[in-house]
């Protein structure tokens, strides 16, 4: 499935997105949405959870409302969900549970693993829209040894956003093309290759629990990998 | 040495200092500028070079000149310090190995191990005036598993300014009480604490080889360590 190229050579950085293509949001979501509000179908209630989270993004970055962390997106949107979907009205308490849930979500069963493998050879580093905070607890809490943990806080600016990626690339004292980017998400990739890293597409078919994924496949990748350990295989690690 | 204080129970993450604290610079470049300056006294440079080091980045804070990386600062006071003080005209070839030699640094011998105890209690983080890539490079030389790495580069600012050690405390969400900045280095220290962070002072007698540290001793820190093993002794590691 590897594109036969050279430029895979010039690759210095492996840049992770992280809910989705390093973890399993929809299991570990659900699994805390089940413990904290009892009768609610969780599985339904972490897919209308998620579905709300690239449009209120989009929200921030188009300028409609000011710069705020994940953790407070989360629970505002959550909040929401749960009064007009469910006409549940969750208390304080509630609430921060089920959103600390996205900061101890567990990896897909090859990503700690992977990882490891891969930073033998490159810089591994998480670029998220999470935050900082958020994406450390959850290395500690899944052994994910990152050499660098990009959040969404240190340049204000969530992905797909030409700042995070660049912002990476920055950080990194790289050249765009010595980055890659890899996702399980079409757009997340896209926005990076217009940035110019180069990209890899790692196939989670189950991120979304009971239902497809929303996106389709696209071919314009270096990389398409059926895991991260096969994404450490073709590179060689 | 510990004073007894119920307040390093609140302690979640611990930002470590790396030039002298971590590793040890002067045994680093003084080995790397001996090769590349054959005949030159690499040990004395060394220290020139590092004497230029504080007041080329209050400069900066001082609003004198702008934002630059160590990288780039420590490109030109070199350069500076080998016309002025050696009579030697270095080549580009030349200022590159030796901006890079404080890339891999060696760690001090206890500095690997001391950051893999600690980090199974604390988030462990680098928070240095060194830059991102600079301190990740230095991480994967030595086997530091840091948590997160606080470059100066995220906040565009030197320590001692306050924007550093708030910087962190806001990134890892937590209160500045809660934060322990570990140093071998007075000056950090006191601009931690002024902020409201908790400190431990290091001991480092041989940071600057041949010659007495420049800073005197301080006896308001909450912890003071003979090492970093030390330290994750103390804090029960």
């Amino acid at each position: 499935m590897t594109r036969a190229c050279e430029s895979d050579r010039v690759i210095k950085v492996l840049a992770f997105d992280t809910f989705g293509t390093v973890t399993d949001w929809h299991s570990g979501v659900s699994r805390v949405l089940a413990d904290v509000f009892p009768g609610v179908d969780a599985s339904l209630l972490a897919l209308q959870w998620r579905l709300t989270y690239a449009p209120t993004l989009a929200e921030v970055e188009a300028g409609a409302r000011e710069w705020s962390l994940l953790d407070d997106l989360h629970r505002e949107q959550l909040d929401r969900v749960l009064r007009e979907n469910h006409g549940i009205s969750p208390s304080v308490e509630q609430l921060d549970a089920a959103v600390h849930a996205w900061h101890v979500i567990p990896g897909w069963p090859d990503a700690a693993d992977s990882i490891r493998r891969l930073k033998t050879r490159f810089v591994v580093s998480a670029l998220s829209n999470g935050n900082v905070a958020l994406l450390t607890e959850m290395a500690k809490h899944n052994g994910f040894e990152w050499d660098f943990i990009g959040g969404a806080d240190l340049w204000r600016h969530y992905k797909p956003a030409p700042q995070v990626y660049l912002g990476i690339v920055e950080l990194m004292q790289a050249e765009p093309h010595e980055v890659l980017m890899v996702a399980t998400h079409v757009s997340d990739l896209e926005a990076a290759r217009s940035c110019g890293l180069q990209t890899a597409y790692v196939e989670r078919p189950l991120e979304w629990g009971p239902v497809d994924k929303p996106e389709s496949r696209c071919d314009d990748d270096l990389f398409h990998a059926t895991g991260m350990d096969d994404l450490a295989d073709q590179l060689g690690c």
